[in-house]
């Protein structure tokens, strides 16, 4: 099928073109997205011409080209991203009015931590945690809560590989992190500073859908200092039930889950 | 490149699979998913392994194939869409506290309006408007105050196609469309009852970027029968003037702006 010399199909070129777009740079010139991608100019001039007749890159009037709404369209029309964070959304921003705190929501996938909702506080600076970026698992307070309520397979998969540092304060031993997850069961919650980035605290709870394993978690990001972490978790605990339940409404038993490994 | 024995390509083919997944049918067989797109078994089958393959489409634990998050992830990154709604978010959520309505956000995009963020009633039964659905132009409040808004060419062209009627009410006649336009940008606003959906009352602003045409348009949807449509009004362009500000410092003059026609 429809592959290139090297072998390559087009879909893993179009998934190389449309991964060159992002939150730092939405919009580039063709020989910049080609260079980007790794693909020849000609190849992604071609391809380029029919994302654009298709909507799915756009060239914007100064001749850049960025990702297109109709691309954004045909993810988000059947995206189960999408159908969570519309049933979290209400709970979440209840979170956010009582927390005044960067809240998210994220889920396993592809054996990272995929951010699929945020709300931000106004006055806070942190970058990091947007919307469709990842974190590895064990460096995230939202993948330690995810994986801590994963089935044993998952973990013993995640644990197996060489988990790498992210700051000084990761915890990349898996003896030591299955103590924390043993604690994180116990506990129903996770809150360490500086994992991901030194100056944060991730504050994360298991939101569980219609099967045992958590579906997603829920998550405030606080300075690190913040003396109030004990006064989020009874916040994030209660919105985290009222997903579940959403959740569970809305997806009977037996149905696909919202999780993806 | 890469064309099938009709002439189409792999790029046309993948759009004709993944615009199968929608809100109502997130999910389905691989023989479901061929028919829907309109595409052979084996050509489906073919591009769906290789789909699979990249993440774009999922198996679920039941066999069926659902959009994946890597495609959500993937239009998402780079998405203007994204970055309005970050941007308009927080002002949506004020509107919402104040007024209790459905709030949504659209744009212009190919000809109809598309809607990027919705905050929905939790109590309201409005089966409409939802994130990622689009509107015929004329049959949408946030269609009206976007074409008044926009420059006279676009407006030419929307009347210059033929118009049809969504509801009884759905107003067709561009004489009298271009005067409704002229009203609306004479008061700032539109509020027009059941000419997208019989029951309901949108009322919709502009919200402007950089440039002098309205870059989405904010928009109340009320019972049509509710009496404090002009204390919506004020709630409306309060927040709409806070999503321009943001959307001018977050993009200053020049750069692309997020519509698109």
């Amino acid at each position: 099928m429809a592959n290139s010399p090297s072998g390559e199909s087009v879909i893993s070129r179009v998934v190389r073109l449309m991964s060159a777009f992002d939150r730092d740079l939405p919009a580039m010139t063709l020989s910049g997205l080609a260079r980007r991608a790794g693909l020849p100019l000609t190849t992604a001039h071609r391809l380029v011409d029919d994302l654009v007749l298709h909507g799915l890159i756009e060239r914007l009037p100064d001749g850049n080209l960025c990702s297109g709404m109709r691309m954004w369209e045909l993810a988000a029309r059947g995206s189960r991203a999408l159908n969570l964070r519309e049933l979290a959304l209400p709970f979440m921003e209840d979170v956010q009015a009582a927390v005044h705190q960067h809240t998210t929501l994220a889920v396993l996938d592809h054996g990272t931590v995929l951010y699929v909702e945020r709300l931000s506080s106004p006055h806070s600076s942190l970058d990091a945690a947007h919307i469709a970026q990842r974190m590895p698992i064990h460096a995230a307070s939202s993948g330690l809560v995810l994986l801590a309520f994963s089935p044993p397979a998952v973990q013993a998969e995640v644990l197996a590989k060489p988990l790498k540092a992210v700051t000084p304060e990761t915890i990349t031993g898996p003896a030591l992190i299955r103590k924390h997850l043993a604690e994180i069961r116990q506990r129903g919650y996770v809150a360490l500073p500086g994992i991901g980035v030194t100056e944060w605290t991730g504050i994360a709870v298991p939101v569980f859908g219609p099967g045992n394993s958590a579906a997603a978690a829920l998550n405030a990001i606080v300075p690190r200092q913040e003396a109030a972490v004990p006064l989020i978790v009874p916040a994030l605990l209660t919105a985290a039930h009222g997903i579940s339940r959403a959740l569970k409404s809305a997806q009977p038993e037996g149905q696909a889950d919202f999780r993806n490994r």
